[in-house]
């Protein structure tokens, strides 16, 4: 696996009743994946790091900037699952926001931008507010800013500039919706149900799933969108697919080739996890089923854990923790929350907040 | 821990998200848990072992037969759960069952044997059958013979002699069931639904939970014998108690003072696993939900691993892989089958069980 993070980490446990053995690769010596797995701590372009995975039956990632260099590399002598187009295609927006339009996805309108020329002449086309988002390495709400006055653009351009820039049309969104999809090597796919997401700083907070008030038409052009895209991408795996649903239509944000933060409550709330189903696909099991065992939320604890004590009186959650280095912004762990009904689910979400995010409501 | 085999391991993987981090140590390298935690290849009573332990904030075991003498020495400088009276009662039969007997806890009659003569006598008291036991180091069928008639008596002795034994009054029982209590060092106490187990050669085969046509009786019964046995022993953890049901009686059997095989269902089937309860219990959390998510199978892997493809194709089934050396007789995994009613888990069953015991029906 390259990159050893929470999300490795996670995939590791769920692989280890499968009879699966695992290898990390990532820079970082302090990585949660290496507390429960073999872990080199080596560039991922090193011949250390290539040599190591060549030995596998298999190689996956668990994060989109791994450079597609290391998987050119490697996929000279092992399968690695998911490719290199789907890699390709998630580390540039530009790319990404093209595929989508090719594959008759709605998105928000989106235009190349390489100068502040190029710039000027696209916000005459999506008028503000609208976004400049650089076209490579942003994730959790980095390399982009909301452009809400011509007073912002020349400050954004500046500082993002230096690098290739997207400029997209603002959707006002009713709310974030995101779609697990999987298909295996066996051939099958399936969809987890929408969740919904909420954010603060734009960082993931919260994920409701299955996300309440969806409808048939909602979850099937969903599902349409994750489909052509697997299929369009040859892609092995779990794909998480962020949309916007705004009046009944939803727009494709961004795609994530890998398990993905709004999926972290499958492992309790799901027949079979995230983490499970991407291993299963990647190395050419049977897919488990995606149906929920109930309403579960998904609360992330960032900059701080919460005491273990406050969160596991509460009945039916369950504790993750990644065992990092607390540091703000951090991502360090994240509590599901089961019920056997939305009501339930609700008094318990309430219980669990404050111990979580003191200073919420 | 001490021990690291399978429960180890599945200790281990329970643990991790709970931000617990362990160190086996077991006399074997070629261990299960080895290949997801630390592990120390060292004797019991070993300073080596002793030291590593010492370091930790608590300290468990994952079998009955470690050397009461390595946790006596622990307990000196670390807290040891379950205690050491737990340990020493589940480690010779006697003990056992005049601990049964003393909390008034229903079992088969039993008598100390040291000698043929004395052998002679019990076998008065009981008739034939009978079962004649090593008090110490019995598992799984190993240590015990059923005395049939007057001309089986002297062979077994001899076969079992020159160790202290136990001749016990056979229960003409039509069933065996388990509960697994679990109290933890807050004080709480919890007990899942009773498991009906299903033995072929002295090995649990397949567990059934929550075990089929249990009255509210029989269940309160169970559950009171085991918060008994908990007070008694001053348990923290979780405790398996051994039950035959006849003629709607329980007899108690035996205590195994650790997770047990017929609680693997609790991994997917339960709100909280019987792994993770355990470590909660031990290291002080609150314990978890011990309610059923439905029904469910679990099936045990026993000398050879069946095709994963073929397991996995079965709907709602989980594979465990302990990653063991195959060899006859020996617990290589385990399999759960979950369906949210008995009649599909049974129809299920049919299906998965021939894929697991080729030649079974």
């Amino acid at each position: 696996m390259l990159g050893a993070g929470q999300l490795g980490r996670m995939l590791a446990l769920a692989g280890y009743p499968l009879g699966l053995r695992f290898q990390f690769v990532d820079p970082s010596a302090d990585s949660p994946a290496g507390e429960v797995a073999p872990l080199l701590e080596a560039d991922y372009t090193s011949s250390a790091a290539l040599d190591a995975l060549a030995t596998c039956d298999v190689v996956t990632y668990e994060f989109e900037n791994v450079p597609v260099l290391a998987v050119q590399a490697l996929e000279r002598s092992v399968p690695v699952h998911p490719g290199l187009r789907a890699l390709a295609v998630s580390q540039d927006r530009l790319l990404e926001k093209r595929c989508f339009r090719e594959l008759g996805i709605p998105t928000a309108p989106f235009f190349d931008v390489a100068s502040q020329a190029e710039l000027d002449r696209a916000l005459v086309q999506t008028g503000f507010p609208a976004v400049l988002k650089t076209r490579r390495l942003g994730y959790d709400g980095k390399g982009q800013r909301v452009l809400r006055a011509a007073s912002d653009v020349a400050p954004a351009f500046r500082e993002l500039g230096g690098v290739p820039l997207l400029l997209e049309g603002f959707v006002a969104f009713e709310r974030e919706l995101s779609l697990l999809a999987v298909r295996g090597r066996t051939g099958e796919t399936a969809f987890y149900p929408l969740a919904e997401n909420h954010h603060a700083d734009g960082i993931l907070r919260l994920s409701l799933a299955p996300a309440p008030n969806v409808t048939q038409e909602l979850t099937a052009a969903a599902e349409r969108y994750g489909r052509a895209l697997l299929d369009h991408l040859g892609y092995f795996g779990v794909l998480a697919l962020e949309l916007f649903e705004a009046k009944g239509s939803l727009y494709a944000n961004e795609i994530a080739p890998r398990v993905h933060n709004s999926g972290h409550h499958t492992i309790e709330g799901s027949r079979t996890s995230q983490f499970e189903n991407h291993l299963r696909a990647v190395v050419g099991l049977p897919l488990g089923s995606t149906e929920p065992v109930g309403p579960a939320a998904m609360l992330n604890c960032i900059g701080s854990m919460p005491d273990a004590r406050a969160v596991l009186a509460v009945p039916d959650a369950h504790l993750h923790d990644y065992g990092k280095v607390p540091r703000d912004g951090r991502k360090l762990g994240h509590v599901t929350l089961r019920a056997s009904d939305a009501r339930t689910l609700a008094e318990r979400l309430a219980l669990l907040r404050p111990k979580i995010w003191p200073g919420s409501s």
